[in-house]
Parts: C-alpha cells; structure tokens; sequence
C-alpha cells in the first residue's frame, strides 16, 4: 500500500505567525500523499472577546453554544483554514481546505446529553467513508481540515482536531499505509516533563501501562496517547508524538518523537 | 459537450434563512454537473460593526484593508459558505466549498493602485486553469465557491462573486457547454423597473444598446449586463439572470429570466 501521512498542528504553532509559517513550508515538502489537520488556537477566543462571546467551559470542556459554534465556523473554517491554504499555496502545495460538512469528509453526530451538554459539539461516526478524500489525493490535492464536522442534517458540529486526525487515519488506513504525525510544543513524549532532552523513543502498550503506574506522564499527554492507540487497534501503522519544528524527521525513516506501536 | 450550470446567488437571498434554504433546496434538484458560487450579504457588515471594524467605501467601492480581509475570509470563507455546504448535503448534494485559494481554483492579482487603492481586492487572471474543478465535477462533488481569491503568494484577496461566476463559466465553457445564472431578487432584467412582470425575454447586444440609449435600464443592473456580455463573448453558451425562486424553471429548457446571447 502505497504511504499516507497524516499530520496534525495545534493551536500553539497556528497562534504563531513565524512558526507557522515554517512549519507550513516544511509541510510542503513533506513527499508523496498527506493531509493537515489543524486545532483552533487562540484566534477564537480573542475574536471571542471582540465579539462579546464568552467561552464557558464545564469540567474543562469548552461548551459549544449557538455563538460559539459560529464563531469557530468563522475562525477556524474560514480564517485559519484559508489563511493556511494560503501559505501552503505560496509553498507549491496544492492544499484544498474542507471542514468535516465539505464532501461529507468527516460525518458526526451531535454528542448525547448525558451530565453534560456539551452543546453543538460533534462525535465522528464510526467507519466514516473516505470517497472525497481519496479523490483529493489521487489528483495531487492536499486536504487541509478545520476541526469541525456535520450530522448531515444542514447543523455544523465543533470537533476536536486530534479525534479528526485519529479517525480520519483510521478510515484511511484501508487504502493507504498511514503514518499519523501529531506535532505539539515538546519533542516527543518526555520521560520527565522537565528535560526537553527526555523523549521516550518508543511507547508500546506495555511501557504506557508502567509509565502510567509509575504516574510518569503528566495529565495533558494522555488523551493524546489514548488516541494515539485508539488508531493503532483500529489498522493505522504509525502514530508518531513530535515537536512541530522536527516534522521532516518525523515523516521520514529516522524521526525525533516518540513512535506508538 | 457536457452541459454545467454556473449559478451566482447574491447576498439578499442568503442574509434571508427561509428564502435561502428554499434555494437550496431547488439548487439541490439541479441535474447534472453544477457550480455554486455565492456573494456576501450583511452579515459581514454585522459582524464587522460588532467586531468595531467599520465599512470604508471610495466611490460606492468597499475597500478592503487588512482588518475587512479578516472579516470576509472569516464570513463569506468560513460561515456562509460552510452553512450552505451544510445545507446542501442535508439536501442530498455532495457540495464541497472552497475559495479560490482552495486547489488554486481562481487565481488572482491584487488590484493595481491608480487613482483609488481597493486594498486587498483581487483582479482574477486570464486563463485561469480549471484543473481543481473538473476532478471535483468529474467526481460528483459539487463546488461552492465563497467571493475569495489569492495571489499565489499567500495573500487573499476579496473578490466580487458576479466576476467569479463570469470568469469560472469562461473557462470552464473549453470543456462544459455552460449556462451562467445569475440569481437576484427580480424575476429578470426589466423594461420598467416598476413592473415585475415587464421581464425583458431576451438582450443581444444590439437590444442592449438600444435599452442604454432609451435610458430604461436602472444602473444597478448595469454591471450584471456587462458581465454578462462579456462572458458570452469568450464562450459561455447562454448567461441567464433571473429570480432565485425561479432557478429550477432557469435551469431547464422553458425559463423566466432573461437570456442574453
């Protein structure tokens, strides 16, 4: 099968003009077929702010009401996705920008009410097609995803772009040999959060279970790693954890993160 | 050769919820290979007067600075046309929205300055390739382009819908057998603006100079026309302006707008 890399960049790197700007050029040269998913960033909130919106959060969970669903429509479907296409562009790369609602890329439902309601926030359905995305690439385009979804019903749903990444991964596997590269601040997983110089080159099911008796990882990793396995159960070969400034290593053979396998 | 309709739907219908959803609903029904391309409305203007970014007009042109750049890329790029691709696929349509960034689809230049600077106002390039729409048309993906374009170098830029439907119909009329229709709020170019029923059926342009010369036309609908002509004039087949209510009739082989030919 031929290789896919998907890449997912978060909001601190989209929060910086400089770093993103890097970080797109050297997505550009990233080899053979990929696709971006990008986070929101801060952008939202400070138009947020302009706009009298305020973000409300329950249990740490942004609550996605009416305004701020079409506040992250704007901010990440329009600002951040075009100004990244943009760039990607000006880079030689042939990026398209979709939401999950474009070709119906990513499906969801609206998550139940349970304790929470979490509002117009949306869980992706599982064994979502991937039609529009294999056309993409199969004609050199390059898909660029804003962390949002739709439940087919015409309502626009709020996603968190790492679940994108991991599904969208996961649904793609079936075609492609899928590496899937989440970029963030740190070099990789740290063996101690302290040390830069720490990463953990390769966490296998076993050493997450030890780390996680030894209470080794601090709490903001985790739902990354539980991703990162999620894929890995589900047929995706590669879930790699790396700085955003190491991508070329970490889409090619030797790589600075931390490997899942 | 095939037959594609180009259709421009303007801000009035979208800023109206029911008559949008109405239109859709019939854009939906539209056999064949399609393109939607849509324009503004008010809602950047709401949102700019609640963001404090105040509209800025030279001669009945808005300018477009960086602060309006933002605001279009978010409004027209992100929420209106990521609420009419929702809309389309609840309806059963595989639309997939883009701005002219997206896969290069309408390249541009910024407007040169002479005696008025538009400000990041983007003049579409000659020959435009038609690459990234023919893969989404052959794919049964259905285009919704937002009034954006770039300039390759990593700049939007905000560009009029009527130029966009004109210059996409133009170049996609080498492969399609095109019909451009533009949707507004009139049943078609009238001979009295006073009565909705004295629609004109049919201006060639020897009709057309002799409407200007009788001074029946009322100037709003001045650049429509020459739109129009100049479409016709590098190949489109048949440029139709019309009501939005009447798109299933102006698409089909009876219709009740006007033909220009």
């Amino acid at each position: 099968m031929e290789q896919l890399f998907v890449v997912k960049i978060g909001g601190n790197v989209i929060d910086a003009d400089a770093a993103l700007k890097d970080f797109l050029h050297d997505f550009a040269q990233v080899p053979g077929k990929k696709i971006l998913v990008h986070g929101g960033g801060k952008i939202a909130t400070t138009f947020g702010g302009r706009l009298g919106i305020a973000p409300n959060y329950i249990h740490g969970r942004r609550i996605t009401d009416d305004a701020t669903l079409e506040l992250v429509t704007m901010v990440y479907g329009g600002l951040v996705n075009k100004k990244i296409v943009a760039a990607l562009q000006s880079e030689g790369c042939n990026a398209i920008g979709l939401t999950g609602a474009d070709g119906n890329a990513v499906p969801a439902v609206k998550r139940p009410v349970q304790e929470t309601d979490f509002g117009w926030v949306g869980d992706i359905k599982e064994n979502i097609e991937t039609i529009t995305l294999e056309v993409l690439l199969d004609n050199s385009l390059v898909p660029v995803l804003a962390p949002l979804t739709h439940d087919g019903n015409g309502q626009l749903l709020n996603t968190n772009a790492d679940t994108i990444a991991s599904a969208i991964a996961v649904a793609l596997s079936k075609k492609y040999q899928v590496r899937l590269v989440y970029c963030f601040e740190k070099k990789g997983v740290l063996e101690n959060v302290e040390y830069d110089d720490s990463v953990i080159p390769l966490i296998t099911k076993e050493k997450y279970k030890n780390l996680l008796e030894e209470n080794k990882l601090f709490e903001g990793i985790l739902p990354k790693i539980d991703n990162a396995f999620a894929a890995i159960g589900k047929g995706v070969n590669e879930v790699l954890i790396g700085d955003a400034k190491d991508l070329l290593q970490n889409t090619g053979s030797t790589f600075k993160g931390t490997l899942f396998k």
